[in-house]
């Protein structure tokens, strides 16, 4: 509902939006130090937004609902993530760079083993190399059965991702995934009578499939499930009249912001690349998604000193985006990763936004309890976006 | 639509959550103190479990609504008490420890006093005693009219609850209560024709009740209203694959922890016969809601002093339910009742999370005005729940 609001009011402007999202921003305290990641890290730069911004928490989802990427992101986009679901194969495919035409039915797929009796004794394949995955695909690679075209494509390890191409088809079916061993594979069934024909095709690839790999073991099967479509978005240009651009360094995040219609700029590999990337494109385009992933990766991996150390480094790095003096500068989350809990979680996320007439508050230091005190209070994280348009003058008034 | 994705994301684990309410918990200051009850009461334990814990406010419904203890505990067990409507006669039943079967209908109902013409003259047959009227519903109680068993039992002074039980029996029925003295009782009238049959049942039903009441003066007649059923509550095992157990004194809060699939455990009469008891069934069950009753009967009196006596009661009682170490401690009220405003209140209700994750906030008080500061800002009473879960380990992550 946010989106439709939104969408009758935004009209083009001048102005520039810098959305810096650092992935897994949102930490707790270290146990002996009784300080947070942020708190703990040096970083005059952010504190410096935080002093000029407007600052508060972010729920991605919801109070306790700890978010996966893609709804994490999604809801930065100002896209309800609750309604705008995008199915797991849809999602694997977005995150290896696979782009999704309109009817194109994606799946995740598993190298498995079964026994001489078909009975899947490991449903990873002995968790075989990326490499051998990779080359295993490369047989299964390039089908066309019943005017289908199967693409196949290596994500890691026993992990891989299928696109059935063709005339339509339907992604109302079963998997053939039972989710234990000791069992057959199952047969894909329609769960309703036009997806059939779909059905099918994917059984007949599946028995292909049995049959070019009976010389492979461990990896002498596949399973297949979360069966889904692109999901159907309006894009960024639809909604806000925004010309966006992202900058991301993996995969998964320049898929999630080419499905809201992002541009995607080539960058390098590291987070001063992506600054760089920013300064070369700053005046083609009025929106920018500038992803860092390693703040996240430090969370994951329980790393409370790495995590800090990135934090650093992107505050180090920020200067080459502050001299473009973007209007409108927002710094987040896509979601919590405490070190001290080694994944995501549901905690709210740290936001600031700093613009011209945001009515900066009190906080002068970027972190978690700081914020608390912030003028923007605890907000949803999809009206972040309808909240960077308004400061940006996008926005025209609701009602006369 | 969050207990939709609760109960995706749910998952068992072996973390326990305790959810103690003390009813009526929030209030306003003293006009000679300017301190409010929590504010007054010298209350170490719950001021150490704030310090530990993450604090906020919660609205129970929406702010600026009342709510009544019915939608107050059905937020707090995390569900939306808009959607999840108990009618006035199924609330009634459920108050008084009887236990709706599916198909039945209850009804509120009132002796009063009609003249000789079968005109109201009181609507409340002069408030008569609480022994008084239990003994008139044992002559209305047990009568069978067209298959329907009928159960009268006492509430308090004139108020007495009926349940219908019989086939394919209706709520869609209008009330016989005009409202007002000075009008003859109204038939009951069905509202779709399928209620047609319960409409003629109630109403025969109401004339025998007259004539065994006539030389009953002043509570010769009844009224009847509010007809329900016991609501279709999805259970919180379904929800949340918690297994629950309610610790009351009062029957209403059994009743309303019996409609979301909690088991009631017998207890005593007073607050420590409760902490006895969490300790007691402690092994058994991974989620506890125990209830004290009395700081909203002590604000529903405009008792000051001893709703703060109260507060000092459960403080000193605390120690059995810390000792146990639960995962999750959450304390909260069901609404706010200060005795300044002499009831339930709209006002924002304290809610303290306390687990070892909670990321804890500044906080070092249990107070209205300290939890202003706290690190869950003002949350919905619904989202709790939600968080508790997520505390405890016991939501997946949503999305990928």
């Amino acid at each position: 509902m946010n989106q439709d609001i939104t969408k009758e009011l935004a009209v083009t402007s001048p102005e520039k939006i810098v959305m810096l999202v650092l992935d897994g921003l949102g930490g707790l305290p270290d146990l002996n130090t009784g300080k947070t990641e942020l708190e703990t890290a040096h970083i005059p730069n952010l504190d410096a937004i935080a002093a000029r911004g407007i600052c508060g928490l972010s729920d991605p989802i919801a109070p306790g609902i700890t978010p996966g990427s893609g709804p994490g992101h999604l809801a930065l986009f100002g896209y309800d993530p609750i309604v705008n679901e995008i199915g797991r194969g849809a999602l694997e495919a977005t995150g290896m760079d696979v782009e999704l035409k309109e009817g194109d039915v994606a799946a995740r797929g598993n190298f498995c083993t079964v026994d001489d009796k078909g009975i899947i004794t490991d449903r990873r394949a002995g968790r075989i190399s990326s490499e051998k995955s990779a080359g295993l695909c490369k047989l299964l690679d390039g089908m066309k059965i019943g005017g289908v075209d199967i693409k196949i494509y290596p994500v890691r390890e026993h992990r891989f991702g299928a696109v059935f191409s063709g005339k339509d088809l339907q992604t109302d079916l079963t998997e053939s995934d039972p989710s234990q061993t000791g069992k057959a594979p199952l047969e894909i069934k329609a769960l309703n009578p036009k997806a059939k024909l779909t059905a099918d095709i994917i059984n007949q690839f599946i028995a292909k499939a049995k049959d070019i790999l009976k010389s492979h073991h461990p990896a002498n099967m596949i399973l297949l499930r979360g069966f889904a479509r692109k999901p159907q978005l309006k894009t960024m240009q639809e909604i806000y009249k925004l010309n966006p651009l992202a900058i991301a360094v993996y995969p998964m995040y320049r898929g999630l912001a080419r499905l809201v219609g992002m541009k995607i700029a080539p960058t390098g590999t590291t987070l001063e690349d992506e600054f760089k990337t920013l300064k070369e494109n700053y005046n083609q385009y009025d929106f920018f998604f500038l992803h860092i992933k390693w703040t996240d990766t430090a969370g994951e991996d329980g790393d409370f000193a790495r995590k800090v150390k990135i934090l650093e480094q992107a505050d180090k790095a920020l200067p080459v985006l502050l001299e473009l003096k973007p209007d409108v500068l927002v710094v987040t989350g896509d979601h919590s990763t405490p070190a001290a809990f080694g994944g995501h979680s549901w905690h709210p996320v740290p936001v600031v936004i700093s613009a011209k007439y945001c009515r900066t508050d009190a906080v002068k230091e970027f972190s978690e309890n700081a914020f608390l005190a912030g003028g923007l209070g605890r907000i949803s994280a999809k009206d972040i976006m309808t909240l960077a348009m308004a400061n940006a003058r996008k926005l025209t008034k609701y009602g006369a």
